[in-house]
């Protein structure tokens, strides 16, 4: 498996001080940078994720970084439910790509199961982890620590060796990632860096950069999720968002507040509008005063559907086009693929020499 | 992962019960039959390699059965020493094959590398066994037990869905295995059910099946293996072969009797001289007599020789024209790469219904 030893799992805070001096070097040569993000097209994406990352790719690929986008199609294969969907989830993911801002002129966008030669990474990456390692994974440790092996499938288990794939195919060096996903860059690095030490250096050793994304509940006040109803679409249209802002739980107090602590449901309205507006908090909250929960829902869903405004319209017009669309992904796959046969050979130019 | 419990390890005397019924039904309808079967492309193979597969092989394909046979170059990626030789390998190989009478023209001889989506069959099959599972692999087992957990690699952990991969992309529904083998085709197997279970029918559930093959040891009455120097190569020539079967171990006893069981290394050799006669050992041991273990020596020179001398002779032909040997490959890749796409495709359409 080679000896280098694995990352050591990084705090919070030092990811944090690390993704600013990143952001000082991207800032300084975003040409150096490559970045590898992506989706499962499980669904229509919403405004939790256009604030936790979407505002952050378009961010990056304005200040000059190379951006990928991988439609993660083939994990989801296994989940039933999408599968029956799956063409019309894959083309609404690219519509709102392009509705938010990311340009394909310059971005590649792709399936994953459209690019077979990115899983041939799978076998030399997988000698170069132990089992032990795999079991390190916090998913995997959570699991079976409510003994539940037998729960555990082998592709839960591979899973960050299939994300090790993912982004070193096309050999990014910047992974924009969440709290939770800093464990699992951590083996995409240690394949990286054994890789390049066993065989020479064929791969960049990937950065997570930790970005500030605001902690946006559902309007139940629960984490946001499709599947539980609480969240906006971005390409819903105005009512059904009122009507959703609407039904949001709030509290009895009239005076609204920005106090997220003491006041969780008001205080995420709040953040909802201030995002939208682009403004502080505190300073919409004071703006709404007495109004209490009618007027904040209706501050909310001004603002919401005045920000989405652009962006849905730029979606029905990419919409009502399929075979532009289509044409965006069958590019973005075609120069995927051309990158894939490309490092392909690199690697096994390198382990053979 | 699905309500098919795992398949429960069948006993030797089962496994040759069931295998019998098999070679009747082979015999009735070979048409309805497809093998899978390989080889590490690690160097030359030998008589061990011959008796205890090869011939079995040709045998199955002239009877009739369809003959797919992997070059498992890909795996073998992560031995530095095989792949600084790995064309030269590869080819080899392929001499080897034909050179035996595996005939081409019916037969698909293909470079595991060359045929990147059949890579693609690994998510959804790692999807459909447990890490527990997956742990009860013997092999894992053993590494696992000598508490070596940091010492089993990604790639060995997940060996087994590998192989289900190699052999259901083409829909084999019959793999040759040695005893050693059985518990690595209950995975396949588990999979195979799974997948239609759970998809609708994709794939044959393949039998495997257990050939008779004769114990051949090594010259030094030593398991017989290449990098023991103790195997003689299909392609070595008289003059080597005489020179390995020289130095062979035998005993004192000036009588020679064919008694595996009390004279290992004499018996050994007589079995050797017996195969390449196509005779019963017992009559070549009375044949020798008291002749000594230097008449016996003779007697397998002069049987090895013989009966390598057509193959060797086709193979020296074989590798005088390596672009006829690279032909043979790219059909092979290329008749492998038009069924695991219309493989993928069936599972994919499964998958998404």
């Amino acid at each position: 498996m080679g000896t280098t030893s694995p990352e050591t799992p990084e705090t919070i805070e030092a990811a944090a001080r690390r993704s600013a001096v990143l952001e000082d070097r991207i800032a300084a040569d975003p040409g150096a940078f490559r970045i590898l993000t992506g989706d499962r097209p499980t669904g229509p994406l919403h405004l939790g994720h256009y604030f936790g990352t979407l505002a952050n790719r378009v961010r990056l690929q304005r200040a000059g970084v190379d951006l990928f986008v991988l439609v993660a199609d083939y994990q989801v294969l296994t989940d039933r439910d999408v599968a029956d969907n799956l063409s019309e989830y894959v083309e609404g993911l690219v519509a709102d790509y392009l509705a938010v801002g990311i340009d394909p002129s310059t971005a590649t966008i792709f399936r994953h199961s459209a690019v077979p030669p990115l899983n041939q990474l799978m076998l030399p990456f997988l000698s170069l982890v132990s089992v032990a390692e795999l079991r390190r994974n916090p998913t995997v440790k959570d699991e079976i620590a409510a003994s539940r092996q037998a729960s555990v499938s082998g592709l839960m288990f591979t899973y960050p060796v299939h994300q090790a794939a993912d982004i070193l195919f096309c050999k990014a060096n910047l992974v924009p990632v969440g709290k939770d996903q800093l464990p699992h860059q951590e083996i995409t690095r240690t394949i990286a860096r054994r890789f390049n030490e066993r065989y020479g250096p064929v791969f960049p050793v990937p950065d997570a950069l930790l970005s500030p994304a605001p902690s946006l509940l559902g309007t139940d006040g629960q984490k946001m999720s499709k599947s539980r109803g609480n969240a906006i679409a971005l390409s819903a249209d105005p009512d059904v968002t009122a009507r959703l802002i609407k039904r949001a739980v709030t509290d009895t107090e009239r005076r609204i507040a920005y106090a997220p602590e003491t006041r969780p449901q008001v205080s995420n309205l709040v953040l909802l509008a201030a995002l939208c507006q682009d403004r502080d908090p505190h300073a919409v909250a004071a703006e709404i005063g007495d109004g209490g929960a009618s007027a904040l829902k209706k501050t909310v869903t001004d603002s919401v559907n005045e920000f989405l405004r652009p962006i849905r319209a730029r979606r029905a017009e990419l919409v009502a086009d399929r075979a532009y669309l289509r044409e965006v992904l069958a590019e973005g796959n075609e120069r995927a693929n051309t990158i894939a046969d490309r490092t392909l050979k690199e690697v096994r130019t390198a382990m053979a020499s």
